[in-house]
């Protein structure tokens, strides 16, 4: 009817997905959708956040007599609807491998019950983030600034969340929410990054960290800054093997400036300063600085040279 | 009435906005509004995603059984929206040159009708690029991952819708489209690039490619790559010529790491890699490697030697 | 009840915010929400644009002889929202320094009033950012384009408002304000940053712009531009001394390419052109030229040399 | 597809739409959509009502110092909105009896520009109205309780913004209306009905005011009050004949109780009581009481008799 | 925590659910909600709505060329929410009688497919409907205003819909959509109530028509009209015997004005007429009228005697 | 600016503003809006009926195991909300009869504490009427679908909470709540009228109950029911003496049918029956039965006639 011939474009679509269907052997005719949703995720971290911080990211009108309130009913609602997206994972994995629906379920669960306990815990990482958010930026005003401004807190909340549900098998999940963080904040971490407290992110934007990654106590990385592999590690048939350690480890309280590359299983020593920009495929020692220069002993470091640092 | 003077702020705006008319030689009093809308469009596009692809992101009920009926409303109202929008281009370009109503009407339903019949073609091109998405990234699980969770493979979205607008004399709303893309991913694609089959962004933030750029098929490319103009063509009277080409060529299967920066019309061969936060102004031939180091000959590479990749 | 103890995670919640507000020094019991909201600012920075650009930015079926009454209605409404999150700011300041309700209530007042005097200006500035776009990028095809698709301008009319907030000592909207535009565009500049008229930035993701900058008419910048400072000055005490200038003066129609660092409170001379990934931590004077190949005297630049661009 | 065969329902109702169409003589295939939009006029009246009630029934954290602004450019969208509503009606009129555009058009304008300078007086009626019913109703506390919570009020703005409309030579629009309110409030009056001021409904439900009703000055009736024709006149042909009065007369000050029925073209005089129930299809004299047990003269009337009244 | 005791407030509350679910012999503690939802049931009868009448009560910008894309995806959305709220009847109502689940899946679908085979019968009837308001109501200007203006017709498109799903053994899905008509309009229709084509009720509040009633072709009715049963049928040992008529039956062609009460499964004869506010226990003979003063002879009355009419 | 001379409107509606203002004493320029607002209560009320009812009346995804997590935080803001609106109902009231901020703000939490601590008994007094509909209705199915559909029982809930306020010095609340039933179900009731449980209304439209009126035990009404007053009780000055009791009193188990009014402080003996549309306005003794044709003994009653039901 319609002079655009939606009738043949539709019959054409059709057609491209059945092509699309048989070449990933899928079947022309199936059930339901069978994959987590971005949009149901997207709702629960907003509610965790509101439940981990009610005061500061729950409903503006809400008070202090009334959190528990509010916390608890939040908390059952995500918890359950997490619950339905992690039904979703396990069963759309089994696709390829059957397994009994109460097995299933009984995983799902308990992956639930898990995240659930470990909540408090991962406030409590937080509120070492937000701290050391407030100390390392001295343009803060207070750690109430910087949980409601700061992009790079934004990404910690939710990557400890999404490292939670990677720690529980769920890694499809954990993946749709560290990318819905990236898409508000520019800062690409991969959930399966082991980053302990007190981890800072300056400005954000073009950080990307991998999944191997390791980082220590009170951490401080700047924008632009890549924590990536140097290759793809192969068997010796050539084939990719995944899952060993790619990417770099960084000790305690290292700093690295924005726009800094290091790439590979390398470790940066405990308080080791990695210049802007600077390339790195090396091991660092402890106490180290590193500039375009070169690396440099720290006590032999002038007092007087400046250190490449970010916009703050 | 108010204490904050809003009737002398309004007589000053009202003043200011008259100066900027007439700077512009724009009518003080005109009928109504004559740009296309980016909400329109980012409604329409959103339309289009879920008829490109009624089961992963299309509404989150749809049944396979329902897929038709739900992708030939679906188009029918996002063309008819798209057809408001190109008449709006196509009037806005002809205050300058009028013309007759019932040619620039003429001209937007024939583009719209070509959109259309572009439609398949588009999701046959995106197909490829999911497969390069999970084939490059050892990290996916899934096509459905890829497809859902990927920002680079939702700018492609983007990129190959715009890209057929602005073949199709609608540069403006493809501009918008591309803008739209570049607010959710941090990718900036120009919608004029040309962009072969199997292209594959990883990280993607930062990733900046310029208009008359040319892409082969199985590309790879990673965060903040880009492609740009060395310098803007100008004619004898120093005047910029428009539309020459001045971005770089990339052949097929050609490898692009983080941070590189490819600049003026220079052709990287076919099956070159090009490393991390290499500066390169100068043509690449094919099956060779480029560090910050310089240029490499394929053959002459130690196998051992690190590539430097991303973050992967 | 729930096989989730959802009960046990709110008593464990409880304990962790019990903990981190004895950390702060704050009360456990207090009365309600005393913080600007991000959300209250993000509804009334949209009406201020719209404002400000009422044919452009506000409601879509406006007509033109209906401008002044949106305006009016629009700004009364957005200045006493303002108002209300002055009030915020300026209590939550007070709550360390007590001072008389009556005195905040009247800074209060006095910082709005003063804001929409400002607009006038801000928009006429405004006027010079979008044309200075227009005549920066030979893609753009008319100051409409300019005004509704690139995010350089959209950060520019954010920041314009934040800078406003910023001098009129409501640092927090401010910064508020700053990272909304952030999230939007990639682009982070702080909102004490001094940018003259017919600003002009390119793609924009990743540029970050310090605190004390300060950046002269009719400047050009490109994506990942940092204009950083090189180390946070300290007294004699070794504590870190705030608000000292620290960031880069840029002087009039200075072109800094995409990637380009420039660190602490060095000049870059009027007509100066900086290329791309350049890192710079120098003076520069009026009219030179730096490449990553290092500092040259504009009048010994053979005509023929490429200057580093970005992508248009 | 489908397991409900939606094609072919879709087939049969296109059919069934198509029978409809060819005996109402209608094109199977035309334009769009000619008819005036319910929801438009729902919201428009909605702005009126604000417009007319700043305070009282507009959004509720208006200012007394910003009420003009909010008046005015409420207003200018509501004004518009009905504009083109007003446009739709009188070209649906022409489908039968062709004109030319712009002298529908100048008819719209001119209707709504009648309309606009009609709002003052409609507000100072509808003051009226509300002064009679907080004067009828004992229980009422307020002016300000009245105009919220009564349902006769609404019913008054409606009818009173309807009936000018009806005058105006709009009566699809005033009937749309006038059934709004219906559906609100359960009482039906015909936009055509002439009503003074000071009038006042309690209770309301069922209430039914016919075409040609002409109710006085402060006359006061109850729930399930029906002011009726009684037959429809016909001509010599045996033909309906529209627009001849037939609905009662209702002097000043009269009071009608629940549930009376009152038929055709009669007068109720000045000052008269009419019963609960009473069916009447008669002249009442000015000053009378009608019971169910029949007319009594005012003044033979026992001071000690009970009036049938209402639940008030 | 809070002032209001609301821990001690939901413990009570919890209580008195305990005690309702004891004295309904319910499970304290049960799986989730197992009745139908009269928020899925208001959602697919709007979108049936537009399904019928798609030009008239689809979305605003429907074009006619594209209907048949719109009515096909809506029906097939409508029907699959219909089969959701099915099961949730079917469901339900075996939590007494147990039978098997693919039972009452195979119920739920037979249901839905006759529901929808029956949608082009309904949307005839209610074309009949409409031109019976049409030419009932002098006031009428064209069948479009009838469809959109008249509660009549809206409680028509509900009860037709409504008895359908009552024929096919859901009779509380039917009673949702009749009381979501109720509360919409005022008139109360059984959805087991029998209505042949050509039925108008005039301004409606107030109607309530039985369970067993049976109306023929083309029959009038006013506002207020009660068409009602004369008490329970009761069997030999004083218990209600359900589902026995009980209601009147009205042949073709009969008028009932306003207010009149008709009880008991009497007869009113073809052609008939009612008068207002008539009190009718028995049979009436074809052709005949009564009014409040007794049953008349249709030849014996005298043609200027008026008929007790409504407000029309 | 506008062709309709929009600022010539808002002028002259600012001037009958001001009309207004004056004639009721009030200052031209006042603070704020002081009036309890009608959206608020609507809302506050919704989350009272699902906190009161939360399998049926809540969220539909809630699980019962999640029920008090739910009626906790749901109790909370509706609490809190009704605490604001107590606040601005007192406030008004103070304005003629000015008294201390503390001792409003103490009177406004005690109610809603009241309150609050009733809502136990008022869930358990509903709970009988619940199972009076069921029993009184031969069609009804089951409780679950009397408290979904039925709208008696929906005026009910409201009606209970509404008279709760009114017990606590809240009228103008209270006044709201019945307008918002009122509109919801064409069922007024005075919140001031005092009703036992196991109250039934069926269908309901029309219903209109006084605010003195006494409701026993188990009793039953129909559509169009009236307890209304006769008479305002006038004082020896002849001024209206409010608050006096002049509604009827209707003791336990009586019956009342459609259309019947009864008016005046008038006792329904226990266990009567009123027939359809009978006028009373005596008391009526115990066990007795009224049809139109008069009073009859119970005794008397002939077995077989029969009682003028309604349409059930």
């Amino acid at each position: 009817m319609s002079g655009f011939e939606v009738d043949r474009v539709v019959d054409a679509l059709r057609h491209v997905r059945g092509e699309w269907r048989d070449a990933q052997k899928r079947p022309r005719e199936a059930a339901g959708r069978e994959f987590p949703s971005r949009d149901a995720l997207s709702t629960l971290i907003e509610q965790l956040k509101g439940a981990l911080f009610p005061m500061r990211l729950g409903p503006s009108d809400l008070r202090q007599d009334g959190e528990d309130f509010y916390v608890a009913h939040t908390l059952d609602v995500a918890l359950h609807a997490l619950l339905d997206q992690a039904r979703l994972e396990l069963h759309y994995v089994a696709r390829h491998a059957p397994r009994p629906a109460a097995e299933i379920e009984a995983q799902a669960r308990d992956a639930v019950r898990a995240f659930a306990a470990a909540l408090p815990g991962i406030r409590r990482l937080l509120d070492t983030d937000v701290v050391a958010a407030f100390q390392g930026d001295p343009a803060a005003h207070s750690v109430d600034e910087v949980l409601l401004c700061y992009p790079g807190v934004l990404a910690m909340i939710y990557h400890r969340l999404a490292n939670q549900l990677y720690q529980l098998d769920l890694p499809l999940l954990a993946r749709i929410v560290a990318e819905l963080a990236h898409g508000l904040t520019g800062i690409d971490i991969h959930p399966g990054a082991q980053i302990a407290g007190g981890f800072f992110i300056d400005h954000g934007t073009g950080v990307v960290i991998g999944e191997t990654a390791v980082i220590g106590q009170r951490v401080r990385i700047y924008q632009a800054v890549t924590l990536g592999a140097k290759r793809f590690p192969v068997d010796a048939h050539g084939l990719l093997q995944k899952g060993l350690p790619r990417h770099p480890v960084v000790e305690d309280e290292v700093v690295i400036y924005a726009g800094a590359t290091v790439l590979g299983r390398v470790t940066i020593g405990r308080g080791a300063v990695i210049g802007g920009n600077v390339w790195l495929t090396d091991d660092v020692p402890a106490g180290a600085s590193v500039t375009q220069a070169g690396l440099q002993n720290e006590k032999a470091r002038p007092a007087a040279q400046p250190l490449p640092v970010a916009a703050t």
